[in-house]
C-alpha cells in the first residue's frame, strides 16, 4: 500500500502511517492507492491511476477537482478536527458586532465618549444556525448557553439545542443573530439571497464562517447599503484568498471582516489535531474499516 | 407607608406600588420610610429621618453614601436584574480580543490582507472568573460551554461550573482569559495588582465589567506597556463617567474600551426588568418578607 502525502507530517504521525503503508512523494505518486492532502489539484488526481481513496485535511471539500475524481474514488473530509476553533470564532464575530463592542471601541479610540446605540440581549433573542455539522452544533450549544432561542437549519434533520427547520426563511425570519457554517456544494451555492437577509432583524448580525459563495454577493451588498445597522461579519470571501477582490464589501462600515483565519490560523495545536485526525481516518481506510466523513459525491457533481 | 421614588416608574409598576404604599416625591421625602432609587445622595439620605429601607435599582452598591446611611437602615441591591446583559458583554469583549476579531478587522479595513497573529482556542484553555455572583456565574457557564477550564474566585465558596479558589494568584496564573465581575467594596478596592496581571498568559485578555477601582490603574498601564500582546478590555473606568480622565489608558493599542454600557445601555427590556425586580423586592420588604440582595454594611464601611 502506497500513500501519496503532500503535506509535512510531524515525525510521529509519519512513523505511525509508515508502519502500515509506504509514504511516497510526487516522484512516485503514480503508484499511490491513497492520497493525504490539504489541497489537491486536477493534475495530481490524474497522475494517480491506482487511486482509490483521498483523505483531505480540511473539513470543506468544495475545493476538490470533482470533475476529474473518478466515481469509484472514496473521498473523506476532516469535519470536526478544527470545529472548536471555527465555532468560537463565529461566536466572537457575532458578539463583537451584536453587543456593539466594535462600535464603541472605535468611538472611544477617537475620543468620542458619548453613547448612542443600545446594547441588545442574546438571552431571549432568536438566533439561526445554518448548517448543523460539527461547527454549527458547537455554535448552537454556545448560543443556547447564553439563553438564545436557536433555530437550526440543514437539509437533513439533526437533533441538538435548536428548533429544527428545513425552511431557510423560517430560520432567518426575525433572527437577531445568524451564523452560517454551511458547506459549499451544489445545493448551497447562492442559497442565501436578498430576501433571506431582509427577513432578519434590521439590526441583526449575519456571520459567515463557512464559504462565501453560499451568500449571493449582490444580496449582501444591497442589504448592507439599505440597512446601516445591519451587520455582515465574514471570515470567508468570494475571491477566496484574494481579499482585494472583495474590498468593495470589506470597506463598508457595517461589515466586520477577517482574512479566513477562523479555522485556527497559526495555531499549532489546531493544525496538529487536524493532521492527527486525518491520519487516523486514513488508517481506518487502510485497515479496511469505514472512514468517517465520507463525501457524498452527488453533493458536488 | 410612604416611599420616596426618585426614578420614573412605568404606570403599571407605579400602580402596583401604590396599592400598598404612597409614593412621595422630593417635596415630601421627610415622611418616607423607604426609598427606591437609581443613585442616592448624602443629602437625600439625610432628608429622610424616618428611613428604614433603601432599594437600589443597580446591582452595585459602591456608589451609596455609606458614611451617612444609619446602621439600622436596610439596603438592598438589584443583583441579577441585568446580569444577562453584563455577562454577554463580558464574553463579547473577551472573545473579540482573544480571537483577534478586532485585530484582523482593523487590518482588513486598512487594506492589509496578510495574516500575522495566530488564533488561540478557548476550548481547553484556562479562564478565570473573578466574582461568582449572578454575572460571574453566567460568564462561567458560557466559557464552560466553550470548553474552557474555568477557575472561579470569590471570598465565599460557591458551587458552579468552575474550580473554586479563594487564591487570586491561583485563579489568574497562566489564565488566557480573565473576567472580573467583582463588586467594589473595601475588600476588592485595588485588589488586582501588577503581579496578578503578570501571572496571566502574556497573550491573555483581562476583561473588567465590574468596577474599575478593583484594578490598580498603574498596574494595568505597566503590564500593557510591557506586554504588547496582552489585552485589557474594560467597560468601566477609574474616572467613572468622565472617560477623558482615562484617555491615557483608552488610547493604548492593546486596550479595548467601551463607555460603561455593558449593563444593557439603551435597552428598554433590560431597564424594564431592573425596575420590575427592584419594585418586587421593595414590595417584599413592605409585606414584611425578607428582601433579596441585602447589602452587608461591613463590606463598605
Amino acid at each position: 500500500m502506497k500513500v501519496y502525502v503532500s503535506v509535512d507530517l510531524p515525525p510521529d504521525l509519519a512513523d505511525k502511517l509508515s508502519r502500515v503503508a509506504e509514504i511516497v512523494g510526487r516522484d512516485r505518486m503514480e503508484e499511490a492507492e491513497a492520497a493525504l492532502c490539504f489541497r489537491i489539484t486536477a493534475d495530481e488526481v490524474k497522475s494517480m491511476p491506482r487511486l482509490k481513496f483521498i483523505q483531505v485535511i480540511t473539513a470543506g471539500l468544495d475545493h476538490l477537482p470533482w470533475e476529474v475524481v473518478p466515481p469509484h474514488v472514496v473521498v473523506a473530509g476532516n469535519a470536526g478536527s478544527n470545529a472548536d476553533a471555527v465555532a468560537e470564532f463565529a461566536v466572537a464575530m457575532a458578539l463583537a458586532a451584536y453587543k456593539r463592542v466594535l462600535h464603541y471601541n472605535e468611538r472611544m479610540k477617537r475620543g468620542e465618549y458619548s453613547r448612542d446605540l443600545g446594547i441588545p440581549l442574546v438571552a431571549g433573542s432568536k438566533a439561526a444556525v445554518l448548517g448543523l455539522g460539527e461547527i454549527g452544533t458547537r455554535v448552537a450549544k454556545i448560543l443556547a448557553a447564553m439563553g438564545a432561542e436557536v433555530y437550526g437549519f440543514s437539509r437533513r434533520e439533526r437533533e441538538g439545542p435548536w428548533r429544527f427547520t428545513r425552511d431557510l426563511m423560517e430560520a432567518l425570519s426575525g433572527a437577531k443573530i445568524a451564523v452560517s457554517a454551511l458547506p459549499l456544494n451544489k445545493y448551497t451555492r447562492g442559497l442565501i439571497k436578498y430576501e433571506h437577509l431582509a427577513a432578519m432583524d434590521p439590526e441583526g448580525v449575519f456571520v459567515n464562517v463557512g464559504r462565501a459563495e453560499v451568500v449571493e454577493k449582490d444580496a449582501a451588498v444591497r442589504i448592507l447599503r439599505e440597512r446601516p445597522r445591519f451587520v455582515f461579519a465574514s471570515d470567508v470571501w468570494w475571491g477566496r484568498n484574494d481579499f482585494a477582490k472583495d474590498a468593495d464589501v470589506i470597506v463598508l462600515p457595517n461589515v466586520v471582516a477577517t482574512p479566513w483565519v477562523a479555522g485556527g490560523y497559526g495555531n499549532e495545536k489546531v493544525w496538529r489535531n487536524m493532521l492527527e485526525e486525518a491520519v487516523e481516518n486514513l488508517l481506518r481506510w487502510i485497515r479496511g474499516e469505514k472512514p468517517r466523513n465520507i463525501a457524498d459525491r452527488s453533493d458536488y457533481v
